[in-house]
């Protein structure tokens, strides 16, 4: 058996398990989130678009079509809907007149730290799936496979970001109780 | 630090990571997909549904909406067009007159194997950013933490009708020279 055919046979295998699998589970990881924004009138592409403008702390359209996996027209006309609602304000930078950014708001600040209040790992099907893994070793799983795919594809900085972002989630959890530093701020006022 | 606060912080950040990571392996494999079968003027489900047609040997719309995560209705519909395309044939198994049954035609068995015998993963993003592992480890990811996951939310058989199909696939490959057994007999008609 030449070393080309054994890899054509060994490709074919892969990709056709890749995606059966990467379908299987962006399906039901499209549900849950679907179910966990519904009753605030938000689209997956939405929330994601306010996430990223949180994380980056204002970002151009083009950023939010990288980072977000979205086409730039999706990135731009699911902003302007953001914005028309009060929850991200459109600037432009003194130093690059060309690219559109875009900024949280307070309103959208408010938005998605609510939606972080009332997430319920128990409703959801990916959290239920994984949590036989987190019983067995301890933790969560780190799909370190599928993250250094996604570095291949995508690039250095689409997974540092994200780590980043993650990493942000993680700092802004009270360390005390649990709960979200600015949610219980912002509950004080 | 409460357990329960704990694992709420551990959910989250968990969800964001899978959600984050399945919808931009989900889109490249998407992108790839499109782009191997768009000669054929073939969309994706199509394609999906004929694959399952084909390893099952007849399938009910019930298991191809199943194993093809996809609503019913879409299964339905896009059946009805690759019967109306020649590839598949409906029918009523004697002893269950209320579910309707598709079967690949010889035509369709032959458009699936031309699929398969011009696949090129030279083309394909999700193969070429897997290929640092496969250098790495001395063969493709098996992505058992996805496979876990998959098996824990769909059921053992969602991920045993993948497995099976996959070693049929396997076993068509001719040993000798790594092509199609049936293509290869194909040709020589």
């Amino acid at each position: 058996m030449s070393d080309q055919s054994c890899s054509m046979k060994e490709a074919l295998i892969f990709s056709q398990r890749i995606a059966q699998l990467s379908k299987a589970l962006w399906k039901a990881v499209e549900k849950d989130w679907q179910n966990w924004i519904k009753p605030y009138d938000l689209n997956i592409n939405e929330h994601h678009i306010l996430t990223i403008a949180y994380h980056l702390k204002g970002a151009s359209i083009s950023d939010i079509a990288k980072f977000g996996v979205m086409h730039v027209s999706t990135a731009f006309n699911f902003s302007k809907k953001l914005e028309e609602r009060g929850y991200l304000r459109f600037s432009k930078k003194e130093n690059d007149k060309r690219n559109t950014y875009v900024e949280i708001t307070a309103e959208g600040e408010e938005l998605l730290l609510e939606l972080m209040e009332c997430f319920d790992p128990e409703k959801n099907a990916v959290f239920a799936g994984s949590a036989p893994l987190r019983d067995l070793f301890g933790k969560f799983p780190d799909m370190v496979e599928v993250m250094a795919i996604i570095r291949n594809i995508y690039g250095n900085d689409f997974v540092d970001s994200l780590e980043e972002s993650l990493g942000n989630l993680d700092r802004e959890f009270d360390e005390e109780d649990g709960k979200l530093k600015k949610a219980v701020a912002h509950q004080k006022v």
